[in-house]
């Protein structure tokens, strides 16, 4: 719970309590705050954090950016099982006690829950000076009133839709290749797929969905079955230049897709008839690739030399 | 969600899933454990973590006592509106990626939560360079069948349990006193009360209950009307060395009763004749005061010295 001892108590308070009656969830005042849904489905509840991109915000400043990785995190998660997002707690971590930050941060997270009908049912502001930056983690509920299973089918047509960047992932190879060298890149916050991909499940075939963090090109390989996926490198969605530069400090190709999304944020696996009508849904997005027949791997024809890389 | 692209996966996943299958909720395999609920009560979510104990459980490799540490600050706290826990999510940030200590984590949360009934529903663990220590944090969710009113009355007597030590708040303040030294109590698991307490709010009439943590003496202050708290000193619960020689080490009375438990772990404020009841279903546990006429006060005699603190 948030510290009944700090004076900002009733502020954090005033904040998450906007954020309370929604068409999903009711929450009524206590000790703690105590609510019931206003639904039956099937939930999942996922717990996601900024990790070491944290040190950045808390270099610059960037609280609003923070809460928007942090929530894209979670939420880019949430939308391969066809959850949606109905409530959160958070665990605000600082290394330092101050009343600003924890507000400013507050606030952003309430903003950004209010417009997606999401709850602020608790949480916990801990200052810990054995942290070098900020990290905000964030546990989020998603009710599931359709199951949506993830499994890329032969034929299916890969599409890719942007990155703003780095997202959240890969900021320990970042400090291992900049050292002290600062990029305005590096605050930039994590695209939320959340607000645009989720309607388009109700109206096209989309077998295989991956939002794109760490690891995520190869995570792919789960669902896929006598099947192959093909990344290719002629695709309009090439990687922003930071990715470039980053590569040409000495990073190998296979290590550049494994840790980082290389300009593609999210990746949907479609039914050929729905590719066009998914297309033009969808700002940034393009074809990227194709479902073969194969014995699960993942190929990748990598955008930063003439490599083919195989996962 | 647990990192995909590290090896130890699946053994997280094969021990998370033990906990699955309880009387209150029921857990199914996908991209992301699904779940339903077998009630349909109001709830609470609790989130909280160990904060800088977690810098002596690291260098001491006490894995289980800080798995403990993390469920006993939710527990003990969800016992205060009555609430029974049923699910959790954890997040867990070390310093160095070392696959025999996260599972050492992982298999003592699932051990403690198969005990009672929790469903370990998922949770990251994010391998962080930035911290010094590690942190454990949980989200718990908590169904309340019969809400618990925090509300003392005026002639109640105030019953206190002891603590097992230090619990896990005021390691700020160790640090700054103690300095480079250390003590065994440092690492002493906090006592989770939520398997003692809950049964008695049933029996007898607790009109108050207070989990005492940083500033929790202070705590009470909220749901007192027309009333005071007096502690007295000439009671049977006498906080442990380490508290006397925090005290020597120049921290004032008042200090020591804001940021420490000075031995009393949990308060409940009872009717008098559910007294004696009460005193003989908990072990080490005595009347340490008692609500009086008063404007909102807590007055306690220090057992350090002979001042009395009034917050």
């Amino acid at each position: 719970m948030y510290d009944p001892t700090k004076p900002y108590k009733k502020q954090v308070l005033d904040l998450i309590k906007q954020t309370w009656n929604t068409k999903y969830v009711s929450v009524k005042e206590g000790i703690y705050p105590v609510f019931e849904r206003k639904f039956s489905y099937s939930e999942v509840d996922h717990t996601d954090g900024i990790g070491t991109k944290g040190i950045y915000h808390w270099q610059q400043k960037t609280f609003r950016n923070a809460v928007l990785d942090a929530l894209a995190m979670n939420l880019n998660d949430l939308i391969l099982v066809g959850a949606h997002p109905y409530k959160l707690q958070n665990h605000i971590i600082i290394p330092e006690d101050n009343q600003e930050i924890i507000l400013e941060i507050i606030e952003n997270l309430k903003e950004e829950c209010q417009k997606r009908n999401i709850a602020i049912t608790g949480g916990e502001t801990s200052v810990q000076d054995n942290i070098k930056g900020l990290d905000i983690s964030l546990t989020v509920s998603g009710f599931i009133k359709k199951p949506q299973i993830n499994s890329p089918q032969i034929e299916d047509v890969i599409i890719g839709v942007k990155s703003s960047g780095l997202h959240s992932n890969g900021f320990t190879k970042i400090r291992e290749v900049f050292g002290d060298e600062y990029r305005a890149e590096f605050v930039k916050p994590t695209h939320i797929y959340s607000d645009t991909i989720p309607p388009l499940l109700e109206k096209y075939e989309i077998h295989g969905m991956m939002h794109i963090t760490g690891g995520a090109f190869t995570k792919l390989k789960d669902n896929l079955f006598n099947a192959n996926i093909r990344i290719t490198r002629n695709s309009i969605l090439k990687p922003q230049e930071i990715f470039y530069e980053i590569y040409k400090k000495g990073v190998s190709d296979e290590e550049m897709y494994k840790i980082f999304n290389c300009g593609i944020g999210f990746i949907l696996s479609v039914s050929p008839k729905d590719k066009d009508n998914i297309l033009m849904k969808i700002d940034d997005a393009a074809v990227i690739g194709k479902v073969e027949q194969g014995s699960g791997q993942i190929i990748i024809e990598s955008a930063f030399s003439d490599r083919i890389i195989k996962f």
